[in-house]
């Protein structure tokens, strides 16, 4: 499991490195806004682990998550099933990323946490602070590109709604 | 018309265009939260253009922006009916943006997207997620600094203030 | 007081100093966001100052600040009161930061200006836009690690919770 980069004392922040987490945790907070579902999964690897739970349950370490998938064959039903269910026309997202920590943990792997905030705007024009939390990343660089292992989004409230099938 | 960069597969950051482009940003909103409208303009090249408009219009390519200018004077004239109304007086705001996109079109000129989110602030002390969307931008990068060819920003909710004659 | 750092005109970012500002203020915020109090006074100097005010007293310039410490010993006694007091355990932030502006002002010291908004999460569940403002720092870089000389919370509404004795 992800734990948050602990990087007290001497801070000697990896430019390079930063910028490109930054990046890809960008890419994907605006492919969700932009409804660009389908390239949600090419963000993971192919044996990518992608998780919701709440800080309640992710304290207690409960295997609990409110979705989970381990494939990114599982995070392209998830996306028929949502285009499907027609569920995400009525509402969109926009993603506010900020605090990103990074870590790195061997030449090719990073851990990463940051928190977020999710505005829900609703097709009747109407705008709600849907969800906050953070995410704990665990993410694979290499030449083709940088691309998650494991995100596990942590969600602040247990007051999770039902909508909550879409992707965070 | 800007779009999103799309900078999918293999991602190689721009470090210090990236945080070029990320202190115009940072400087344009702390110019607007502080109330230094005067300066707003000098954001902006002599022929920039200014508009705001909405994910739906913006989807459809309506021309039916809700602000919009094309020069420096027109954002000046802006600026003195925003001080003659007074309303501003009446609120502040304050930006948070994130998840900041950057593409190099050629060697002086740049395009980016963001994400923002402004909370206003009323004089009677209240607070209110007063609009969310994104920013597309248009940047040319020359010596003199980095400065707006165009600003769009979209917002995501169609319900919007009569109070948007203030700039976001 | 710190200002707000002015880098109009031609921009040339110090990316690493960018960077370790940013690691700092994210550090910060994560700490705070994941009950982590006890490490809150470690970052900052010895004799390092904290206030809490608002935008109004700001302005005014008015010593009336809501919190005030100026050194570390107090604000370890804070943290103690705190969780003596237990209100902490009631709820939890989440802060969102941005927009982070840095001007060094000799080699050591480096004054950054910045967004916040902080989400506020209940026992209950219950999420509520709970503060926004300003940062404004002043900062001390050395080779221990960046840490505050001087953090100055400036409150947007004066709307002032009671609960605020928690930092910010």
């Amino acid at each position: 499991m992800a734990a948050i980069p602990q990087a007290h004392g001497a801070v000697a922040v990896d430019v390079g490195l930063q910028l490109a987490v930054e990046n890809l945790l960008a890419r994907y907070a605006h492919a969700l806004d932009d409804d660009r579902l389908e390239e949600w999964p090419d963000f993971f690897v192919e044996q990518g682990r992608y998780r919701i739970t709440t800080a309640e349950n992710h304290a207690r370490n409960l295997p609990l998550p409110i979705i989970y998938a381990d494939s990114r064959a599982m995070l392209r039903d998830r996306v028929s099933a949502l285009r499907h269910a027609n569920i995400y026309e009525a509402q969109r997202y926009r993603h506010i990323v900020s605090s990103v920590l990074v870590e790195r943990l061997d030449p090719q792997t990073v851990r990463a946490a940051s928190n977020f905030q999710v505005t829900r705007i609703m097709r009747t024009g109407e705008s709600t602070l849907f969800a906050s939390g953070r995410y704990l990343d665990r993410i694979r660089m290499d030449p083709a590109g940088a691309r998650f292992e494991e995100r596990i989004v942590v969600l602040d409230s247990r007051a999770v709604d039902t909508l909550l099938a879409i992707p965070i």
